[in-house]
């Protein structure tokens, strides 16, 4: 299994966006689509802080605050 | 194995640029640094396209061009 988790980095915290995630797309500027292996989607305002793929963590800075 | 290969689009081309990328860092504007499994780095001046981590596929668009 190769899915990772969201993670949207606020206020020095992790708050969890999305699980399973299975897709990363970029619409435009500054706009992260998330797909989960289940076909959940989210969008963020954000900016891609770091992607780990060996711990499954996708960390997404917010950029709205 | 939750490795993905990191392909450069340019030109409509897919060139590859590392194989079996463990994590992807953003040190600054338009700079991302992959590193491999091995410890092997490259940084790339582009932006993320796509990550699709089911079919364990990085896409970067160059901006240099």
């Amino acid at each position: 299994m190769c899915q990772s988790n969201a993670y949207l980095l606020k206020d020095n915290r992790e708050e969890l966006i999305l699980e399973d995630v299975a897709k990363i797309l970029f619409d435009d500027k500054n706009q992260i689509t998330l797909i989960s292996l289940f076909g959940e989607e989210k969008k963020i305002k954000g900016e891609l802080d770091k992607v780990d793929l060996l711990n499954h963590k996708i960390y997404i800075k917010s950029i709205d605050s």
